[in-house]
């Protein structure tokens, strides 16, 4: 595939055309940021973590019959996906109380939750990524209640896959967020990116925070906690 | 009916006790808050308009079949009420898009939603009144997957009554919040206010705001939009 023009430059990674229209090249960014892009950093490796890390996750989920945009790594930091419309949707599924929902539910970090739960935000910037109720996204028609449907059951079946991967790893999946898109025939795909930019992982034994908050938070080291996420995923090789 | 016990002191109302535990005895005070409480002040007069305005509104539902918590008015601050316990949730009815919804969804003030919504609200001054989704509301069990149904439901009923009582006075009803309670039979009882404290009330002709936003904004003297309100239901008199 012939890297061709960049098409769109995103905080955490480059799209790039190819020659067939369908699909896209992905380059994974060095970049770092949090708080709707306030907080910034460049660190060093990041790139090639995450597209390493969102390469095994996305095999493991085909292997269980969860289809994505993936096609194949082509590098280090760079991977082949089949084009999408993307939603404008970040769709979050929670196994546990932090971040956000702990501060707007008044729940303590850490609290389990009876079970899983799916929350979209709507994805714009300006906005800040307000999260919106099913009365929103009907005003919105961004998507049908039916395809509002399907996502929320496509992100509870992520789950169902990704939480025993994570926990066979000694990880807790605490939460995630995904984005769907949709391909020219109209159905609805997994896109995006599944790596500790996008999930909340804490080590089974010590709690220990092995993703973003570790930027985000100032805990220290952001490219030694993805490290020992690939390592343990077993792609330190790769 | 006796005033005993003051019970409760909130932002705009003091609740006593009757010699009946099942009556309150509810006193509208001249306080006007803001923002959570941030912004404040003392408004002769206020607390006699809205409880004029409520006892309208509540009277005028009944005639339509929707019974709430009002018995009568006794003073002309005062009203004796059911004693409910409150669920704890702000229930919220929008016909146009202002204030949160329109920072939310980036809709101007004013545009027209394709039809009513309902959002619910958890009550909480310390989590600052959080918007809540149906899977927030499963998750806290404040109220059970049934009577949030119920809720929605009496919200819409309100509505549909309270719509043309605004229009056929030249006044818009943008949005307004509702409380409910509940019995000690367990039955859901529509309680709290329904004044310009708690609906967005627009001039049908002119736009101009009749309700808190005039506080809220420093657009004027309050008790001047709430009379006009006062007068157009026809209650100066009273
Ligand atoms: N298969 C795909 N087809 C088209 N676009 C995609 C696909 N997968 C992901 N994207 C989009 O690629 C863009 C770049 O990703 P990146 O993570 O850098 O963006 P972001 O800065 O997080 O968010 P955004 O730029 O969308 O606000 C995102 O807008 C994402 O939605
Ligand atoms: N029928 C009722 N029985 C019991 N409590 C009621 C009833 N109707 C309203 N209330 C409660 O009376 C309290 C006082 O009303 P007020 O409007 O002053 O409160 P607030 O300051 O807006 O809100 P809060 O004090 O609840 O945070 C509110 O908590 C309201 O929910
Ligand atoms: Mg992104
Ligand atoms: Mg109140």
């Amino acid at each position: 595939m012939i890297k061709g023009d960049l098409l769109y430059e995103g905080k955490a990674k480059r799209l790039y055309a190819t020659e067939n229209e369908d699909v896209l090249y992905v380059a994974y960014k060095d970049s770092a940021t949090a708080f709707n892009g306030e907080k910034k950093a460049e660190i060093g490796g990041k790139g090639i973590l995450n597209n390493k890390i969102t390469t095994i996750l996305f095999e493991q989920l085909k292997k269980y019959g969860i289809e994505s945009h993936f096609i194949e790594q082509i590098s280090e930091n760079e991977q082949l996906v089949k084009k999408v419309e993307i939603i404008p949707l970040e769709v979050v599924v929670r196994n546990i109380a932090a971040g956000s929902l702990s501060k707007r539910l008044g729940m303590a970090e850490g609290t389990p939750l009876k079970k899983p739960i799916v929350e979209f935000y709507f994805k714009d910037d300006d906005l800040g990524d307000p999260l919106l109720t099913n009365a929103h996204l009907e005003l919105l028609e961004i998507a049908s209640p039916v395809e509002i449907d399907t996502l929320q059951t496509m992100a509870l079946e992520v789950n169902q896959v990704l939480r025993p991967i994570f926990s066979d790893i000694g990880v807790t999946l605490v939460d995630f967020k995904l984005e769907f898109g949709k391909t020219t025939d109209g159905a609805i795909l997994l896109a995006d990116e599944i790596s500790p930019d996008t999930c909340r992982l804490w080590d089974k034994e010590t709690n220990k925070k092995l993703d973003k908050d570790v930027f985000r938070r100032n805990l220290g080291s952001l490219t030694e906690v993805y490290e020992i996420i690939l390592s343990r995923l077993g792609g330190l090789s790769k």
